[in-house]
């Protein structure tokens, strides 16, 4: 199962969430109609459908799907049906209130929006099975079905719950996970603060209390929150393999959001998909994105699927840009570039009624006569042109480690700095990359390294000792690795690796730290270089490690800031501040060539991105204005077939997708 | 009963909130002689007297308020009486803990503040009905008594409770709305998100939830709520009109707070009442006042009443500014001048303690020998040379439109701009109509408009096509009309009128939107006409429409940013944008001009305020330094009866109160 | 009991935290060796052993403990052994759900973190007891017993419950201070907003409620609150006196935080403890210790003890700065000059898991080859040589006069400016007083003034008219006091002092304040002076007042802004505004000059602190840079021996203790 859209749909999968339930039949005529002039080949269908196919426990409605189905399969366009249970009918929490989930601090969360269940809930659980079994059974030999999408955006809203039905669940996760109590009290340093456990029986949720929460106890409830969910993902997905065991399964993460730890989930997914909504208004949106894309692409290695995204403008924000004239092709070919094998949209028809009526939808209120129409057809029609590029792959060479369970910590209290985030740190080395203009597969630090020419590793706080290694024999194999502070700290019980920092990692990098001086909020240290460190600096007392850079001002001034140490055949690069852009740039640009990690292209404009996938070669020009790029001889325009010249002319916001010589 | 005041007292309404029961009696005799001192004409009696008139349920003592009755009357000082009933006595809550109000999120309210009932508790009512009947009965023919006044304040803290028997009032009044459960799902859109109902048994207040709430929920909440608090004045309102049929009846609005619908209410009030609390820390705060004024006085279209002002600081606020010499009169006479019969005060003596003691009183702590009680008592005596000008009216030729569940809608979420808010966008209008000098009448869209010259409706995001239709014949047959974008895009249950925005006005427009582009929150575009927008553009394709005004910079450039369309013997112009100040001034001139709506002064010095009531000219200087204002030839002082020259001196918070030559 | 150190210890106490229990046995000869070699004297220990040393209820195990105390004995090293109440084991909430505090608006504090327990509950104080008398009996003859540490930060999280159990224990609480019903609704003015109790059974917590709450109601809260944590404190002390007649007792305050009442709790305590925790990234951060360090030591007017301390960063701020090299040493000497006796740290051995493991500690993760330890070491050796200083005094003739419930109520709402702050307006004058070089007491309103010679009375808003007959008689009899604006407003119930501002000072200072003009936030006002006030101005009306200083801009141009008034044989001035801090400076110089209240050297540089105690002076430079200061002939180096010439040289960050010529 390679690919799972040149195996099941053999065309781009390109379409859009699918509500027909909102509208009368009359308009699905027109909606087919248009969804065949439009290139569509697969759309998602029932993802907030149980209240209407259930209205009453056990009593199901299935009429309207069918219809629809039939009409799917008849249009030769895929269903990528919902087992529906994102959103349970009100219903189920009026007999059943304590399927509801609760906040830290006691609040119920009611019905009224979406993802109201607490995902511990037997009575939830149950329910769902129920569905997904009539679902499945209903629809197993129907000819539109293509794939299956289990729930919705697990865990979006409701990542964590709080109520008493999750903390005895929780108990059995920790009596699976610890062994018994001693254990516990052990792995989470209960002796601290009075808090040993003499019984299971006495642990609850990291509910709201006086004082800063044990950070063990907080980071074992994310990943207690996060198996909570996956195991009602792998209840329906059982359900699924053995009603329809070739039809594959998937569901739509939302990664970045830190809300489940998708490295732990994406085995369990026949295909990754992923839910992609940069902010027009934000210049760093596009380089966010192909972070993501590329967290995305590495989980499996194979491609995956954009299963949402927005024509134009979104909803949710405080203010919600539209998409100028070409951002959405531009950036539709973005996640192609980085290994999307569908395009998809929420949402088909913009609705009439609800919290989402002013999310934009390839058929908006005004109806298809519009850009948002006619920008997506015109899409879909270049897409069929490019279906020899289905299923292949990008070949990085560069690696980031992230760790979700890292960041679920740095997200705690009482650290050195409490505003450090995951997200901005993996930002700022990313975009160095991204500038760079290398290829980089963001993976877990339990990912094979060894393809890899250099592995980047911006902020690792909580690493095992044998995972820690995994990296160390990285670079003594002669792997290049740049890590940043705060890295390798504590173990994945919050307790610290000892006789000075970072414990994992301290002979790799050759010196010891020995205290954190994270600088003032807004603060910067200057650097022997000529740039400037800023949010952290800290006492670093180099061993083996050679110093690259030292600060040369507040009460660190002439110790090390970076340093580069050899380590068996291999090289590790130290950084013990954040450098302003142009030093961060700096330092990865020698990095990767001592590293000979190369870019894609030697040499393009700023702010062209160029990416390789497969033998095609993508240009993608995110200036307003036009630029030309120059291209190995032999390149042909994908699109046109038409061989391009050693230079490739784009226009503002323009695109070249080309076929390089083989 | 065109005007309570004149009809009732004869003279201009003057006092203040009195609370003689938090002093002793011997207090009491001074109180009598300084009011009658100060020209005081009449005082509110009892607002938060329920606890102490009623120590136990069904045990009353009236007789300390039989004294100041006697008092009042033998003084000829008018009472304006409380039916007690804004906040329950400790032993309510104490015996019927069901009666405090919950937040969204679960949270009871407490005693210990006031207004900590929920308006739908059935104790609560039963209690307050009760106590006004004792008080009516008792005070029925007491010769003191001139008017009723009921509650206090409504929903100023406690606009909507969210508590269970909340929820089973709401649910009778939805059977009452939308007929069956159906009609509901129908109304509400609730295919989306899967929240179809089966029965209204499991619909509940719009409590916190996971993500967005339907957002029809949550307008129909508010409007259950303002309806729920009318039903509690109104009870007791039924009482008091049986007991004395011919005292009149009010309670005072908060109006600008978007708390209860005052449109909604103001049928049920036989004169409207109104407590303003102008800040002199911020420079645009009488203009703000002067819309509540044209607002209140348009309820009626006959006098109000300004029933509480501060004659110096307030203490709610951060820093709580002191009203410097003069601008106490001075923004009175802004009152009078824009409708009010009344001139009072909060409060008449400065509390001794709790939580409003430091809010400035005619009689301050420091006595009667201050700033405030000479500046009121002046005043007082002022007022009483004025009394001709009781009842008459203010002649207005321009009208705004403010839709109250409009701003609920816009107070809601996922909504194309979060941050929008009809009194800012409302704001925007009126202080370019005020700087103009044009008298505006504020209405809701369902008033009778052929009165008007100049209708502007700054945001009207949630119109029923009916009502829509009344600005469109006002147009066909005449009118002149200025629209702001964002109006006509729903209906009153939230469902986008399709087709194209704004689809309640695209054909008197004459254009269609095809999509918003809301600004970077601080950013602006620049237009054609040398101006910048601001908050807001749009993709405006015109049909029979003149562009007036295009965008020059950013992915619309060229397109167009304002509009005017002739429509049947009218002409409606549009705003896709909200320009900046002069820009705005610089439209709504031209505007006014077209319809033929002039200022009341054709000339006038920056700062000063003209307003013409009936045969009187109120010139109002809110500058800090002397002006003189040109003048009709024979116009007379209304204070001291001498013919006023071709130029008015002005002092600085200079007032004149002129009469206008026949 | 002049000096509990010098009495007990016989040496400085010098030490940390010490938390064995978090480590195996086998590191516990290392932390003696350590500790003798650091020069420690005495260690605080078992401060959050509860559940170790009671796993289940009446269980207790204190092997460990007796191992411990005996090595301590056997190392020469005191126990500063705790009650270990400060935090209960998990099993307690298990058992007793009730235990478990809430907040105003309902929230249950869980476990998890510390200090979750409701201080008026039964069952807390009864397991609390019963451990205190266990650990009380079991080492009451210890050698290594030095002294008990009951509690720990008392009500440093949870300065206040809001629980049902803590509702019955206000009533009982109200009943003793008031006596009856109607007594309390006198005081509290509950005729105000139908407020008006009839049982005290109505009466609960000031939880949440739809507005503004009672002042006097939330006041009173506090001072229960206080009362109710110093019961659990005094139930604890019974026990240990009983136990051990002999033994010292303390708890460590943070003081400034304005939790409790330090004022109240300290003739409870045989000695006064204090945890410092200054910010080294905040500039002003020395002067603000400065100013606990006199309020702590005032409060016996005899030496205290700094019981906590960080060699380095802590753990809790956002950016947690470390100490540069020599700044723990500076700041330690600041205490001991300002009377400290001990100089402890938290903690002693970095934690390695739990929420305080970034805190830094004596032996920090790297272990004792850091300069952590290096310099904790260096100053445990020098204080050594400073034993002759132990139980000396500080002659201070100046005093700044604080009260806490004045703090309290300023911390309320509904006030002329909600964002004064007791703290801020203190800092304004004690920055001054620091500048100025001068020794200061911070005492309550009812210390013996007798003996200063300048009384600064900040912000003294809450005050009874016999406690403000004190500064009146202090005056009288020839005192000099500088009293900044809203002193003097309110009585202990938040009733206002009727007939003009400052109701309890009007005649001592010789005018009327009619009423308060708070300025815009960040907004000033100039002065006649050349200089700028800020936060505040007001309407002074002088009487036999002469007029220092002038408003000259706004509406109170001309007015007075600062007085100064002869009052029997003393002078009493008055500010009206807080200047800035310039001419702060200028007018308490003056001030000081007029009192004859002069530095401690004539002549320093910026940044240097010359504090004396009993004969020893102490300078320390805070400065990036060397100075030199002139000394008194006949000074010796008290760490030396050696003469100190006429000029003493400082390094960076140095110190100098030196014993001044008889």
């Amino acid at each position: 199962m390679r690919s799972v859209v040149r195996h099941r749909l053999g065309r781009f999968g390109f379409g859009a969430d699918y509500n027909p339930e909102q509208w009368p039949e009359s308009v699905w005529d027109e909606d087919m109609r248009l969804m065949k002039d439009a290139g569509v080949t697969m759309v998602s269908v029932g993802i907030f459908s149980w209240a209407v196919v259930e209205p009453a426990p056990g009593e199901y409605d299935f009429g309207w799907l069918d219809r629809i189905m039939d009409r799917l399969a008849a249009a030769g366009i895929g269903a990528c049906l919902a087992t529906m249970t994102a959103s349970p009918p009100p219903w189920l929490a009026h007999r059943h209130p304590e399927t509801l989930p609760r906040r830290a601090d006691g609040t119920v969360l009611s019905v009224g929006s979406r993802q109201h269940y607490c995902p511990s809930s037997p009575a939830y659980r149950e329910h769902a099975a129920k569905l997904v079994e009539a679902v499945a059974t209903r629809y197993a030999d129907h000819p539109a079905l293509a794939m299956w999408h289990v729930g919705n955006e697990y865990g979006c809203h409701v990542p964590e719950c709080f109520c008493d039905t999750s903390a005895a669940a929780f108990r059995t996760w920790l009596a699976d996970r610890h062994g018994d109590v001693d254990a516990l009290n052990d792995a989470w340093s209960t002796t601290f603060w009075s808090q040993r456990y003499s019984d299971f029986a006495e642990v609850g949720p990291p509910r709201v209390a006086p004082s800063f929460p044990n950070p063990a106890h907080v980071v074992d409830y994310k990943r207690f929150s996060s198996t909570a969910l996956l195991e009602c993902y792998l209840a329906e997905k059982e359900i699924l393999r053995r009603v329809t065991p070739d039809v594959p399964v998937t569901t739509n993460f939302v990664g970045a959001w830190h809300r489940i730890d998708v490295a732990q989930w994406a085995p369990h997914l026949d295909v990754v998909s992923y839910d992609s909504y940069p902010d027009p208004h934000d210049p760093d949106t596009v380089i966010q994105a192909a972070f993501t894309y590329d967290q995305m692409r590495a989980l499996h290695g194979r491609p995956w699927l954009l299963l949402e995204q927005a024509p134009s403008a979104v909803n949710w924000r405080t203010r919600n840009a539209a998409k100028s004239p070409g951002e959405m092709r531009l950036w539709s070919y973005q996640a192609v570039a980085r290994g999307a094998d569908a395009v998809m949209y929420f949402q088909w028809r913009q609705s009439r009624g609800g919290a989402e009526k002013f999310h934009s939808a390839m058929v908006p209120h005004a109806g298809p006569d519009t850009r948002a129409y006619r920008e997506t057809a015109a899409l879909g029609a270049e897409l069929a042109r490019l279906e020899p590029l289905l299923g292949s792959e990008v070949d990085a060479r560069v690696a980031l480690v992230m760790d979700w369970a890292s960041g679920w910590a740095l997200q705690g209290s009482a650290l050195p700095a409490g505003d450090l985030s995951l997200e901005e740190t993996n930002f700022a080395h990313y975009r160095a990359l991204w500038h760079a203009g290398v290829m980089v597969d963001v993976v877990s630090p339990t990912a094979d390294l060894s393809r890899y020419r250099l592995v980047v590793v911006p902020n690792l706080y909580s690493v095992d000792i044998e995972v820690a290694q995994r990296l160390v024999a990285y670079v003594r194999d002669g792997g290049h690795l740049v890590m940043s502070f705060f890295s390798g700290i504590v173990d994945s019980d919050q307790r610290v690796h000892l006789g000075g920092y970072p414990g994992a990692f301290r002979e790799l990098l050759g010196l010891t730290v020995e205290e954190f001086w994270p600088l003032p909020d807004g603060g910067t240290v200057a650097l022997g270089s000529g740039g400037t460190g800023t949010v952290w600096s800290e006492w670093v007392t180099p061993g083996t490690a050679e110093v690259l850079d030292t600060f040369t001002d507040g009460a660190l001034a002439g110790r090390p800031a970076m340093t580069r140490n050899s380590f068996g055949a291999g090289v590790a690069t130290y950084l013990g501040t954040r450098p302003d852009r142009d030093t961060m740039a700096a330092v990865l640009r020698r990095a990767l060539s001592d590293a000979g990690a190369g870019p894609v292209l030697s040499e393009k404009p700023d702010g062209v991105e160029a990416v390789q996938r497969g033998q095609w070669l993508f240009l993608l020009n995110h200036n307003d204005h036009e630029v030309d790029v120059p291209l190995p001889a032999g390149t042909v325009d994908a699109l046109t077939g038409a061989p391009v010249g050693d230079r490739a002319p784009l226009d503002a916001r323009g695109v070249l997708v080309a076929h390089l010589p083989g």
